[in-house]
C-alpha cells in the first residue's frame, strides 16, 4: 500500500473573489488535520506558508505541545503534532518528501469545484492499495488552490459532495472526509 | 428518508480525567459543524450549553454573519449558520425538535470509545433510508458524552476508526466523517 502525506498550502491560493493571495496560518487547521492524519496513518503533514514569522509562531505553539507543558498535559496532542513539518511552499514540501521517503511523490490535488478529469475517490483508493509510490495529497486554504498549483497535478481528486448543492466545507472537515474515504478500513 | 438533526452537548461531558464538566463553547465548532450539516442536508444543528452568557455571546457572533456585516461579506456562512439553534441541554433540544418537526426524535449517541451494542454505520445508514422518524445525532465536546447522557440512547453509533489505534479526532472532524458515512450519495 502506498504511503500518504498531506500538504496544506497557504500560497498561492484564491480568495473569495478569485484573486491570488497568501492566507493566514490557522492554529486550528494544524491541530485538527494533524489529529485526522494520525488517525488515518498519514506519514507527514506538511504546513506550507512563505511567511516566516507565521512559521516561527507555529513552531513555538507546537513546541508547547511537543516538549513544553502541553506535552505532559495532553499526550494525544503531542502524538499527532509529531507528524507536522513546516515548509515554505509546494516545492520545498516535495523536496522534503523525497529526502525522507526516497520518492518524488505522486501529486494529488484537491478542489471543492467540479471540473474535467477528476479522479473518483474509489479509483484513488484502489490505486493507493496497489501502488508503492508515496502520494502527497494537497489541500488549499482560503477559497482553494490557485490554478498554477492545480496544473501541477498528477491526479485531481473529485470534490467531496453531499446530497445538497452546498460545497463550502472547512478545510479541516474536508481533510477528515477525504482521509476517511481513502483510508478507512472496510 | 428520515430527517436528521445534530446536537452538540457541552454539559454533562467528560474531561480527560473522566470527571463530569461543562466544556467551553468553541466558535469554530459552530462554524465547521454548521457547514458540514448544510453540506449533508441536516435539518437543524442544536448547540446546547447551560451557560447563558456563552449562549448570548454565540448569538451575537451569529448575528454578525446572519444579519450584520458578515451576511453580505460571506453568504455561504450565513446559509450554514441559519441551521443553528442555541439550546440549554439535551432536554430542551428534544422539545425543540418535537415542536418543529412533530416527532420525538430517535436519539443516536456517538462516542470515540468502543463498547457493547454499538450500531455499525452501514446499519444506521439503511435505517435512516427506511425510517420516517426524525433522528437526532448527539455529539459530545471535551472528552465525550457523560454516561448519564449515553444511557438515554436509542442507538449508540460505532466509533469512527481509521487503520491505526489513535481515536482522538476533533469533534469537528468526527462530525464531518459521521455525516459523510451516513448521508453521502453513493
Amino acid at each position: 500500500m502506498a504511503d500518504v502525506s498531506l500538504a496544506l498550502i497557504h500560497y498561492p491560493v484564491l480568495d473569495k473573489n478569485g484573486q491570488i493571495v497568501t492566507s493566514a496560518l490557522t492554529n486550528m487547521d494544524i491541530h485538527d488535520i494533524a489529529r485526522s492524519a494520525r488517525t488515518y496513518g498519514v506519514k507527514r503533514f506538511y504546513v506550507a506558508t512563505p511567511v516566516k514569522p507565521l512559521r516561527l509562531l507555529a513552531e513555538k505553539i507546537m513546541d508547547h505541545w511537543e516538549t513544553g507543558y502541553g506535552s505532559t498535559y495532553n499526550l494525544t496532542r503531542k502524538d499527532a503534532l509529531g507528524l507536522v513539518r513546516l515548509e515554505q511552499d509546494l516545492d520545498t514540501t516535495m523536496i522534503a518528501v523525497e529526502r525522507e521517503f526516497g520518492d518524488r511523490p505522486v501529486l494529488v490535488m484537491t478542489s471543492a469545484r467540479p471540473g474535467p478529469n477528476r479522479t473518483p475517490f474509489a479509483t484513488l483508493r484502489c490505486n493507493l492499495a496497489e501502488s508503492k509510490t508515496h502520494h502527497l495529497i494537497v489541500l488549499g486554504t482560503g477559497w482553494g488552490l490557485a490554478p498554477e498549483i492545480m496544473q501541477r497535478a498528477d491526479v485531481v481528486l473529485e470534490p467531496v459532495v453531499g446530497p445538497t448543492d452546498y460545497n463550502h466545507l472547512s478545510v479541516r472537515s474536508a481533510a477528515a472526509i477525504i482521509l476517511d474515504r481513502l483510508r478507512a478500513a472496510r
